[in-house]
């Protein structure tokens, strides 16, 4: 009985991957031998909530190369170390409409279309701190694996391939070191870029590490802050217009999941404020994503509106209830104050009807208490607002504040949850 | 005293606008004598909430011609009057990363890049139901206003100049036609999408249209079902990567706010789920684009954290509390039920937690009561879930569910709101 | 016997055509019906050399529609009436790389990439004299009716068909017309162009076309100047970079021969200073030119060596000889002059190398004769140099001049033969 | 008085330099310091006759390094060293229609555009004989030595710029690696390549190089022949279409020499069959042609009629005279014999003309003699057909061929002269 409610999460992932599992389009990447040893039939799926539980089905362990899946961590490790500003010094921001490894370079500029391509990725790991490949590379797997919760393994094979076959790879470095965006010789660059691609990873890391984005940079499970807020909006801004190459437009019309694939047969994808998703499938369509993957991300957005911009009806109104309550009261209100009963989350547009409805009843007669009890997050532009009233609206003549707030959660005082 | 709480989004608005005031950069349109003779200075901002109330600063009254901000009104239209995959067959929908007028057209499929370039705009338009331009553009206005809700008049100068003038749009009508995805005659097209760019809008109707888009296809203030859910989040999701033309990648990163500008000087924006706001300043940069409009939207996401992917820390736990209730309650218990208060917003994520954490509890010594009361909202997907529990959980020996649901509002219920 | 002699030219071309005849590959041009009715096995080379002769070997009466071997006499038609600067106003003359119909317009300047793609040609013909299409084809039918010498009729169920499809043309000349290039409405200039490329032709005409530009301007046969020299010059000079669209390269290499194809099936081409060529079969290739048609003047010009850039060996040196005359000779010479014997052609090398030789020659002692008898032709920036020597070179003692020339063909005076 | 014969071609070149001299626009190149040191006010032009006579003016010793004049000779050492078929499977031949240093790869072949633009330069270099950078550049530096006639120093400090700061030339081989066109590995290939770059020649080295391919492949003053006959017209063929980048069309239409322009200043152009011009002048303008090179070229080919194209005029009939010789004659011709003077040059379009009149006098009654005294050159296609004369016509009566040949010069017997 309980079995049924048990992991609902876990069986929706199983049924999505049953029905996909018959899929046998596509190929293993095969540019070099190590990845075409995979194992092709291999299919797994993991959801990482923001409150730090990982369902997972099929499988979940098996572990194969981040490989592009990478670059938007290393996109937002660049962000935190260099600043936005100097970061879109060397790269722009905008989607190119090409395949994952065209040149699209800006002539003028000399900075790469977006980082979610090959040449703005090898320029963003150039940026990182450290003098040699060693050193660029270790900040990468560091970061990563903060990323992913776990120490993280390379696969040695992959890397040796992925160095004396990356000729094209050292091109659109040179390119960019040719027109000033790079960050470090070239060999520096394209060494850890290369060991970067090669890490190992499973589906539930990428779960994991795409909540982290989800939860605005805090691992869910390990609580630590990987990133900034900041970094992990603009990330996942990134990833929405360009996560998905030349099909982004595509893929945001039809599954609203901000996303990155890798030839290793991975996908991360982000529901910001909700969860992260890791899949893994080796065989890729001709765009280079898993086909199994994204088949698996398109059904589970359509069976269970996980569409990012997903409507999901008008809310109640955050004001709950408006009540009088008598003199002598517990509360202390003389002459009878107004208990405003607010609920649920209040975002901007919520703090909007909150104040516009509640403007009228602010007077001299007793207090206003805004009782937050049942609010479950304020958003941080509407916190400082209520959290002023008090101080803002003066005095009843009782030397009482006109407004007060009951808040025994501290909605409003959390700078972060 | 009340004045201050009075209405504290027109002042945000105000306080924007009085940022932005200065910036004279820029100029107006002049590809046609009309667009030439507006008041360079008028500058006007108005926000539309999606329970239906308008906050307005500066000159949100004064009128200019839609433009390309009636782009993505009309797709939607399309979308709902032939459904997405018929549309599909006549554009795509992917970032061009190129200007508004590009040509932009797959040499292969015929197909323009994205309905929010003018070619794929054009081709929209010829989907409209008709034969003549008046039939087609007579459906055009219908929508528009319906997303208005309001009468709007076309302005006859503009569009005899548009029509006489419109050799490029012309030209990129007959390219379509010549690839079989143009819907229309080519002057029934483009004469059709002349009067449509000719519509005479403010601020206030572009806030108001743009927040039929974050209500999921309602107006908010008309209350009018203006296009479906669907249709709402689709086009969303192609302005938020198409609408800003070669910048929209930037702009997702640093505004975050789906977008679509029009050279009359107008902008509306969507804050899904939220608000629209609508902005007027005539004056346009180099990309067609009102310099004082971007820069106010620019300053309103900044200041009050409106950008879509804002994260707003973690919510509450969706489980307010567990608390035992005796036997001979009111509910009427026997051996002690539990009584589990839920609160805020439910989506996935949330439903995700609620099932986890009490599947345990489910068992055979007393019902598991799930209080809604303080419930705001519960995502269309998890809804089924809950309604069907108690049904699925079997019976108590007392032949009472397992498990019972109290929902006073009806959040459960709702099919829609 | 004398068979053996007849007409060597005419079993050359006959002996490729036999070579070419099995080619079954390409298929006829339907893009129209009508285009699509010919016989796809007619076959048929025409030679018409600078002299007035043409040669004929297969189908050279079957009529075709001209199609796209009409740009280049257009264009040479525009550069007469308007001017090389003014035709570059509106038209660039560099190669595209692209195909036939493809865009190729300068997004600053508005100009067509160059007069041989539809854009630009459609282009030359808006800038004929004239207000109306009828007008303006009047102009082009009686310029192209000179270059073949003789009346042409218009196949008209192919213009019906070209107007009644010709949208990506219109598509065309509205981008230009936006861009302030084209020279007329855009009805005006396509119903113009439509008429101009459904001239019906025969390979006998497009040969003595093409001669009209080996001679730099003159109908061979009926030794009418139909164009200037420099406008002869110009054309071939575009037809050597643009004139086989995306493989112009290439044919520069292989053949050498500065040409035109249509998707009528015919080819012209030239060899400067020596004859032109016209070939017809249908049957197209992927980039829309005859098949048997490329693959003749390929072997034509591999077997006997008619690449404009080949090279004939060394010529001799244009001074026969120098002889001793002496006194009392039918010249008159006291003290004894030098002949100098000249023969072969005079171009700039070789008028570099007799004056270089003869320097030393000019003296007090006797006149120095230039006799050219057995020169063939001066060029004409060398004969003002040797038809002033006498004046400029001063007196004998005897009053003669230092130099003489001896001209009986008078390959000096002649300003143009 | 001699003097003013002297040398008008030295004349005429100090003329035209005496013309552009005024001209200060234009840069010296300083993406390294070392070409930033030029004196920029050095200007030189040089023309070498194909019958081994130089006329120099101006600057003609002063030394600049070759940089991409080197191109098409080394184009030319490519295919007599691996055949044309071989070399086009590394490079296409098609004009790019885009700047010198473009990326213009084909991304399915891998090939670059064509072989004057950096990319093909590149690939061509690296298959030139050897393993390493030293062996292949030993290789380059001979041949261009040969096509000089001299022994070439290598600015060595330029070499050390180019190697350093070379990398967007190393993007532009690794492309080509990685597409499979470079042979050799991308160090040999570039170094070898810089160092081509670096080879220092003036401005009378370049004249001597053009007017080796106008010879058809022999050094007109060594007399050595350096490449073949089929390398030189090939090579010519691409400097026609591709040879200064974007401007090559209207280079054709202008100027008409196939030419080839670099960096360090110096161009030279080519008059087939007539001779080469050299230039030097360091000043570059936003294409990176010497701007004073330019205009020499453009002034000389305007003032001298030397466009490639120029038409001259039709030359007097091959036929000189036909005249009766009695029977007892020197010739020995029983029964009258008829001699056919023959004059000047006799390429395809005069053997045409020749044969088609004389095949009616071919008869039983006396011997055709043709008289090939007055004739400077028979095109090697007709040679083969005159000399076979007297086989194929057949016996007279009295023993003697029908047609006999006198040839004094031995015009038809030359295989090359």
């Amino acid at each position: 009985m309980a079995a049924a409610l048990g992991d609902p999460v876990r069986h929706a992932l199983e049924a999505v991957l049953d029905a996909v599992r018959d899929r046998t389009d596509g190929a293993v990447a095969d540019y070099i031998p190590e990845l075409a040893k995979v194992e092709p039939e291999q299919l797994g799926a993991a959801l990482a909530s923001t409150h730090g539980v990982v369902h997972e089905a099929g499988d979940c362990d098996a572990e194969f190369t981040i490989q592009s899946v990478s670059k938007p961590f290393v996109f937002a490790l660049a962000v935190d170390a260099l600043g936005l500003d100097e970061v879109r010094r060397h790269v722009d921001l905008e989607p190119s409409g090409e395949p994952f490894n065209a040149i699209s370079l800006d002539e003028a500029s000399g900075r790469p279309r977006n980082p979610m391509i090959n040449a703005g990725a090898i320029v963003m790991t150039s940026l990182m701190p450290g003098d040699t490949a060693d050193e660029k590379f270790a900040v990468v797997l560091a970061g990563i694996e903060r990323f992913a919760g776990r120490d993280l393994p390379v696969n040695e094979e992959v890397y040796s391939s992925e160095a004396s076959t990356g000729d094209r790879n050292r091109a659109l470095a040179y390119l960019t070191r040719s027109a000033g965006t790079l960050g470090a010789a070239v060999e520096v660059a394209t060494l850890a870029y290369f060991r970067q691609c090669s890490i190992s990873v499973n589906a539930r890391d990428l779960a994991i590490m795409a909540a982290t984005f989800a939860t605005g940079g805090v691992n869910p499970l390990t609580r630590e802050r990987v990133i900034s807020e900041d970094a992990a909006r603009w990330t996942t801004a990134v990833m929405t217009s360009c996560g998905m190459y030349d099909e982004s437009g595509d893929w945001m019309v039809r599954v609203g999941l901000p996303a990155k694939s890798g030839v290793g047969g991975g996908i991360a994808a982000v529901q910001p404020g909700q969860f992260g998703i890791g899949t893994f499938s080796p065989r890729l369509d001709a765009r280079g994503n898993s086909v199994r993957g994204v088949a698996t991300l398109e059904l589970l957005s359509e069976r269970h509106g996980l569409h990012m911009l997903q409507h999901h009806g008008a809310p109640l109104s955050p004001i709950a209830s408006l009540s009088r309550v008598e003199a002598g009261d517990a509360d202390g209100g003389s002459d009878g104050d107004t208990v405003v009963a607010l609920r649920g989350e209040i975002l901007f547009s919520e703090a909007e009807e909150i104040l516009t409805r509640l403007a009228p009843l602010v007077g001299d007669r007793g207090c206003l208490v805004l009782d937050f009890t049942a609010v479950t997050r304020v958003a941080a532009g509407a916190r400082t607002i209520f959290s002023a009233l008090p101080d803002t609206m003066g005095r009843l003549a009782d030397g009482r504040s006109r407004v007060a707030v009951h808040d025994p959660d501290q909605v409003l005082g959390a700078a972060e949850r």
